[in-house]
């Protein structure tokens, strides 16, 4: 038995996220275990280092799992490849400890989030960008997200309302690349709360279109009022980028 | 009465190509000639730079219009793009001179062809390259790329074999970008007979297979021996990029 560390990329657009749930055919986790499974069959269960959305699509998801078999880690890939969907691949994949845990060990993660501005739309990529259509202010929004900056309690950008564990995150650094077409802004940090980094998008954007201050933002970490958020970015735009440990 | 050149961009993944046939839901000619019907109510007929296969892309596709409205150039082009499917999309519009024709008066097209070298296939790209998943020796591609250019009768890469005109093409450049995991080959001539860019892809990727020698493109030009020419790329890596005047 060994324990491995899988990279994932995938499509979200056709499933209902990462994490299994009654329809395995339409999550991640559920199309990777029915492979692992028929592979070794044994039942194995698939550690992601989060859940995405519906939706939301992955370039550098991390997962791992303790596996039975004589195959090498290039063969197992290739194994799993050839049985995903094309909207799913492995990267990479190799042995680690034993102890390795994709979601316990994870130490900082970086998304996107890319906003389409131009009114004529992105046919090539309609599926991984909000389809906005027109442009922002982006130095009010590059200006906002300077409160989001360092250690916060973040749950007024989660939508899970009663939080049993800490909502105190820490957002490292926020990126921007900005063409008159698309803003794309990178997120990244040791941990984002259920709908944090879409409900952080949609403040930004609403500030961008002039409808909330920059400092808002600071006043909403500050009080805890979610009755100040705007609403939620549309799940197409999110990519989780990468997992590091 | 004016005539509008637009500038279209669409994934041709879900279409049997530009060119209107039986069933017009399912060409990028059809669609636009239904919603300029639409707008103007009047039979249109709209004149594409040159049919695209069924699966292929085009980022730049020009077409020109005779058109009765009183709509500005960008009141049509939201007109149309607003009933467009998402998967379709026009870039730009202007007034031109009633003589334009984008087919007549082409001067130079750009065609992309894009494949896909890593066995790790690009799940969000995977619609718009051919999915080859092996290392190609590109030099080899690179120095049989050199005898197309310049004037051929290239007919021996055109699948029309009972041409009425001339089947004489100057192809002026080849430009190649490559990485590790894609070789994009940029076609640039005044003209391309029907499926010669996916034939010479076809021969080309024969030839970095080491399957064929460079010299044998020379041969098939000088000779028109079309046994001698390999299969036809897949559709989905085209995509013709541009069209100039």
């Amino acid at each position: 038995m060994n324990n491995y560390k899988m990279v994932i990329a995938y499509d979200g657009t056709r499933y209902n996220g990462w994490q299994k749930q009654g329809n395995t055919n339409k999550t991640i986790q559920g199309k990777m275990e029915a492979i692992l499974e028929k592979m070794t069959g044994e039942q194995i269960e698939i550690h992601g280092s989060g859940r995405t959305d519906a939706g939301v699509h992955a370039l550098g998801q991390v997962a791992n799992a303790k596996l039975n078999t004589d195959k090498t880690p290039e063969q197992i890939q290739d194994y799993i490849n050839e049985y995903l969907p094309k909207d799913i691949v492995i990267c990479s994949i190799e042995k680690v400890s034993m102890r390795f845990h994709s979601r316990l060990n994870a130490v900082r993660k970086t998304y996107c989030y890319r906003i389409h501005l131009s009114p004529v739309r992105n046919v090539f990529e309609r599926s991984y960008v909000w389809d906005y259509g027109k442009p922002l202010d982006i130095e009010r929004m590059k200006q906002a997200a300077q409160y989001l900056l360092g250690e916060h309690d973040f749950l007024p950008f989660c939508d899970q309302k009663n939080m049993k564990k800490s909502s105190v995150r820490t957002v490292e650094r926020i990126d921007w690349k900005v063409t008159e077409k698309e803003c794309k802004i990178f997120f990244c940090g040791n941990g984002f709360l259920y709908h944090m980094v879409r409900k952080i998008v949609g403040m930004l954007v609403k500030i961008g279109e002039g409808n909330a201050e920059p400092e808002e933002i600071r006043t909403i970490l500050e009080t805890g009022n979610r009755e100040l958020t705007a609403g939620i970015a549309p799940a197409e735009g999110l990519c989780l980028m990468n997992v590091e440990y």
